[in-house]
């Protein structure tokens, strides 16, 4: 008898309407115990490989006959549970996903049955202003206006202070929408497309936003610090002039995902708005920094920009889903209004007249439940941890001769590259660059494959190798649960299989080439 | 003593790390309180009008300590959820958000635990499978490629039968922005701007496509069946064709909004392959429709189309956040795709690769589990009985004589409006037309603060009167628990406000001139 046989035992077909009548209390417990059946295991519980997993799921025709909830929590628990991904184990450093608090899953259920459409206030009614409540207190902490303007704007549906999207890449989209909305005289007088600056360590959705707008996408190489540099800035600048081209926007990452470097954007505003651009922040991840004093330190100029992003799914622990887009000015987004008179009317106090999708679900109450629950001051412990977590974790790896860690960590995360005996402690040549690529792809896929621990993989030009891009691991420091011993465990775990493929490459076992 | 008091005396202030190991099944009991005081409620409950609720929702500030879940959810119960709109009344029948069937809150504990990404398979292993097994069931309903076409492409990670997206409105933007890709040829040997082309009742999601695009939308004229005119069709073709303009795209609505009309798809495919140019089916509302005989019927040329939007939030019955664009040929996304060598590299399984949004939650298990725990034969009867629903409606109100319903319904909605006495039966004028359509907002808008009943209001040129627009309430049958007894309700409820309206306009208590 296991946890789920009662379940079972009162299992029943209902007739369709029975769907949406009965309840299925009877199955919370099994529900439950695959949670914590998940909470508990990892990757290397799956018995079958990613690589053939997907001969798993290849019957594509619908069910012709409704399953009882039995029968498909039977099948959910043995043919899907123990293949997902297990984000939420502290020896996972390498996602920016992270795992949530346990209020999360109770509340869902209350989310899910309200089930609300945040794009029209018949469809949400309260909740249209919670929502709007909750945009006002996180810009609050990012634009730090004063209270009169918050007041004054808040509850008033011709402006806003952001809008929720479903992720940090529409939210980026929307802003660069906004900024080629904004400069559409400029544009239409040139002629020209439109040019977006930012460095090379901007997010691919730009690339998204510049193919969708019509734009060029001018990516400058990173300074040493992995900073866009300002000279070559200005030179870019000069140059768009000079070819009348139009600068739609700026783009300052305020920590990029590989190295958690800050864009100089107190400069950077100052030039844009020179040029009549929009200065976009791009704080998916490490916005929400502001949050603690050393974030705010590091953040100290994000009030300077135009728009920011950041994403609740990331260090703001809702789930995914959650993204918003935070502007300075509360009419920015009325460069992008489009109303309907079937259905978001003019005068209504539609928030869907300002976003660029439309029936969204009420991701704010997430956010809400978290701000209320976690607090500013859990806010501010949970990064400060963080960041003391990525600290500790950069002196284990400096104190090893086998890791070498391409810098300080700047936010809670870093990247940093295993070396094979006989390639450390000195210069290595371009070709010796080349092998120890190719081994750490090895030793990330090896130890993805292996399941134990887990560390994402980029690929980078750096200050060491100026000339040439390395294999990185990735180190996020996101889940609160990750102790010292967790990350000395994902360190050892690397370390085993790095010697294992060493003693393969040495006995020919391996041949490294064909795994790149 | 509540339901609650025993949660309260129990409710403990955890520290911060304590709310990702403490479990809060403690107030599982509290929660299923509010889940059904919210289910049987509704709007008439809530003591505050629409118009006042902002006042409720004016502090900006984030709160700076933590609360405990008992003091929140005590919050919540109070001051949150008596103003959430009750979309899943019987008697709402104006939105097209369903009611879910009940194991989707139970289910949603476990894909909150989850929290799985599909952007990218490090993130959600197996479940990137079961989301392209799930696109390739919808698909084989919409498209009915051969068995072999679907084993070979299910898994095949190059190729789509199409992506999930966080509503329609992306699905239409992607849709039009693949189209665009395809046709960049065209468009820069010609240097116009290119042309999406349909009918008026096009989805304004097409007005924000256009925009972000830089494309011209061409909305065209009806015809008396409320689809889109060929013979206006074929002179707008030959028009863009004179000025240079390429055409991108041409969209067939399976379903629209207001009417149920499905506009001629055979035909467009047609004029659109002549073209180059691709044809978008909208079937957000409709598409689903596929999934009934009578609806088979409905949409027997859909197949033809390239690409087809269909919300899972809509006729599905998943939570709102499930949009779907499946396109027929595999290879379609492929002119949207992006990669990025740090994140998502070209040789992964990443679905990322493919689709206008980064990160994405697991909607794809909602649609999974409806698929089985539904069925097809299950969504047949579900799709059925509300055509049959809304056969019903509109026979009850053809029996009246307040009641004047513009069209016998093409799917499961239709739009009607009142009809004061003085006004019945005979032709009107202009300026009564006029009287009569201040009336209906009155009406409206009454009915909606009164709360008990709830019929949405569109404005629509119609056959009856093809010079001018009619205010005229869109009645949605979607709701697979509204009953004969239920409609009849929400007709009687709107007969007594008429009644008290007209009363009030007799005795020049009431100025309609001012609730335009």
């Amino acid at each position: 008898m296991n946890i789920y046989s009662n379940a079972l035992a009162a299992d029943t077909h209902l007739d369709v309407e029975g769907l949406f009548t009965e309840g299925f209390g009877q199955y919370d417990d099994w529900i439950d115990e695959m949670c914590q059946q998940f909470l508990h295991s990892n990757d290397s519980c799956d018995p079958i490989p990613v690589s053939e997993l997907k001969t798993l799921f290849t019957d594509t025709t619908m069910p012709a006959q409704q399953q009882s909830m039995g029968q498909y929590l039977d099948e959910f628990q043995h043919q899907i549970l123990p293949h997902c991904s297990h984000l939420a184990s502290p020896t996972y450093v390498g996602h920016m996903t992270s795992p949530l608090p346990n209020f999360v899953s109770q509340l869902s259920r209350l989310v899910m049955i309200l089930n609300q459409n945040m794009m029209k206030i018949e469809s949400c009614r309260g909740l249209n202003f919670v929502e709007r409540q909750v945009l006002a207190m996180l810009h609050k902490e990012v634009f730090h206006l004063d209270d009169a303007a918050y007041l004054q704007n808040v509850q008033d549906a011709n402006v806003n202070f952001g809008c929720f999207t479903s992720g940090g890449t529409v939210a980026n989209i929307t802003a660069m929408w906004v900024a080629r909305n904004q400069r559409q005289a400029a544009l239409q007088a040139s002629g020209s497309r439109g040019v977006i600056i930012g460095s090379e360590l901007m997010h691919y959705s730009f690339d998204k936003a510049a193919d969708l707008l019509g734009l060029d996408l001018i990516r400058l190489p990173f300074d040493d610090q992995y900073c866009l540099p300002l000279p070559h800035l200005k030179q870019a600048l000069s140059e768009a002039q000079s070819q009348d081209q139009p600068v739609v926007a700026l783009v300052a990452i305020a920590g990029t995902t590989d190295f958690g470097s800050v864009d100089p954007i107190a400069e950077m505003a100052e030039l844009a708005r020179a040029q009549g651009a929009h200065l976009h922040v791009d704080g998916a991840w490490g916005g929400a920094m502001v949050l603690c004093e050393e974030g705010k330190a590091m953040l100290s100029d994000i009030h300077l920009a135009d728009s920011v992003t950041i994403d609740g799914h990331k260090q703001l622990m809702t789930p995914i889903g959650c993204g918003l887009l935070l502007t300075r000015d509360v009419a920015t987004l009325g460069n992008i209004r489009k109303e309907a008179p079937y259905a978001i009317r003019s005068s209504s106090l539609d928030q869907g007249r300002f976003t660029l999708e439309g029936t969204r679900p009420a991701m704010a109450l997430y956010l809400h439940a978290a701000f209320h629950l976690i607090g500013k001051s859990g806010y501010g412990e949970l990064l400060s941890k963080s960041l003391a977590r990525a600290q500790m974790l950069a002196e284990m790896l400096n104190e090893t001769q086998e890791f070498e860690l391409v810098h300080a960590p700047k936010m809670n995360l870093m990247v940093y590259r295993y070396l094979p005996q006989g390639y450390r402690g000195r210069r290595l040549t371009e070709q010796e660059n080349e092998f120890v690529n190719t081994f750490n792809v090895a030793l990330q896929k090896r130890q993805r494959a292996l399941g134990n621990t887990f560390v994402s993989r980029t690929k980078r030009v750096t200050n060491l190798y100026p000339q040439q891009p390395l294999v990185l691991f990735r180190a996020v420091m996101l889940n609160p649960l990750t102790t010292r011993t967790h990350l000395q465990t994902v360190i050892a775990d690397q370390l085993v299989i790095a010697e294992s493929l060493e003693r393969e490459v040495r006995d020919q076992d391996l041949d490294l080439g064909g795994m790149q």
